[in-house]
């Protein structure tokens, strides 16, 4: 059942100008052309901990965990060039589904989404156990002439802004969100960004870590964050706040960034993008700091979503 | 605690020349040099199908599940330049470690090897999960000005050779190999290699990938297969045979390649390797053939060990 496995993904993996030599050999080949750096990141993601297969059909298990990886490229602003998939099947299967069908399955959430971003899928491993799935993935990419975009250059007086809207990806969103390469690539091009990561655990403790890669403060203006419509149901159902939710749901796969006021201020007229940008506060010189409504200023934890 | 591994982790991994960023952001940033083609490889190792944790030290299992990923860069005549680690660890940790020193003790099984190949460790992923060990693993590797070595070059008449010896792994080999790096680059250097892999699931299925690949068949003669001495204990202690252990075990991580035969015997005077290079058989047109003692010619299965 592996061997027709294999032989389906060989099949089934469509050919990329770059990828010179695909699965079937002891390794891939990458013709690099002319990349003089590459970014390489590597997310693993587990049944119980990141997605649940018992609920989440496995299309959908295997496009969120490429698209996790390609958020990380995203968060650089490097163009994706290739993936590298390695699989621990459950012998067991999942669900009403065989491991054979499960292992398709995930590929078949992954495909559409690869080639959306142009990304080849290089190869990889396949295993099966005894144990839940779990599906480790490594991603490369090519930095553009302007570089890695990085965590660590953000400067005092730098606004915070970022793209989409948080909160409440708990509800669907973290199965079905779109990787901001797009997005990261065009602001990078066209404007000054000094720092820039994606959101995965929420914005106060995302925040927390480029202001440390920075050695910086910030202060979020908490009316300023951008709420999605399912923070607000959730706010609304539980009695809470939305902006709570915007700060330490997690999971958005948005973009932070600092970028000096006046980049800042002409990205904010120009609105380059579909999914919106808003300006949610500024880089300070020391200190973690939300301002509420009243104005009133705030120690801000940096708490949030954690998988243990 | 895991805060604090990552801290470890960022002081305890070494520099590298080409690793521009390292672990920390969200991603790593390698430098390319003047390598226009890079090779990438993954491989994923379980406890209970690659390695118990119940019998076998973690540096042990951090060096094999990392010798693995170098093997298959050695099999492509490729240099390592950066390997990402992403480890599955079990939350109740293994034996009388807990989570972290686990953790920690894989790094200390890797470092060494990574630091004697010349790889940087550029980053990774680490989650703690209610199941089994699991580590994953994929290294990078630039090619020489020879270009990559692959499996389907082979032609009628080339030499078989492998390098050290075969069988017998799981007696200890199979956890303190050294994976092929440096032999392959100076065998691909000096001589004429039409093809190549790693032996991974035993001299007689890896041998059939390779005529698969090259579209040709395979002698082996029985007798000039270079047996281990423990698979000469193993067969001495079951009444069974040396060479079919050297046939079948699997896990050796020595070289199986395919020389045109005047380089190949030029190897054979010149010996230039410290773990020997010995001929096994020939390509042929068709078949995957075995040759016994007695000069008589058996069909070989392509049967070893796999991983279920």
């Amino acid at each position: 059942m592996e061997r027709d496995f294999v032989d389906w993904l060989r099949e089934t993996l469509p050919p990329h100008p770059l990828l010179k030599i695909g699965p079937g050999d002891d390794a891939a080949v990458l013709a690099m052309g002319d990349a003089s750096e590459i970014v390489v990141t590597s997310d693993l993601l587990a049944d119980g901990t990141h997605f649940l297969t018992s609920e989440v059909d496995p299309p959908l298990i295997g496009r969120k965990c490429l698209a996790a990886n390609l958020s990380d490229l995203a968060a650089m602003a490097a163009q994706p060039l290739a993936v590298v998939v390695s699989l621990l099947l459950p012998r067991a299967g999942a669900g009403r589904q065989d491991t054979w069908q499960l292992a398709r399955g995930l590929y078949k959430g992954m495909l559409p989404l690869a080639e959306q971003f142009g990304t080849s899928i290089a190869g990889g491993d396949t295993n099966v156990w005894d144990g839940k799935l779990a599906v480790s993935i490594t991603a490369l990419g090519r930095v553009t002439e302007r570089g890695p975009l990085l965590r660590s250059g953000a400067q005092v007086g730098d606004r915070l802004l970022v793209t989409g809207d948080l909160g409440g990806s708990i509800e669907g969103e973290h199965l079905n969100f779109t990787p901001r390469i797009a997005e990261a690539l065009l602001l990078h091009q066209n404007y000054d960004l000094h720092a820039g990561m994606d959101i995965t655990d929420g914005l106060a403790v995302d925040l927390h870590r480029l202001t440390v890669a920075s050695q910086v403060g910030a202060e979020i203006v908490a009316a300023d964050i951008p709420t999605s419509p399912a923070a607000e149901r959730l706010a609304m159902a539980s009695g809470g706040d939305a902006a709570r939710h915007a700060l330490t749901d997690g999971e958005d796969f948005e973009l932070l960034l600092a970028i000096p006021a006046e980049s800042a201020e002409q990205m904010l007229r120009d609105q380059p993008l579909e999914c919106g940008i808003t300006q949610v506060g500024q880089i300070v010189e020391t200190g973690l700091w939300l301002q509420n409504a009243g104005g009133a200023r705030q120690a801000l934890e940096p708490a949030g979503y954690t998988h243990q």
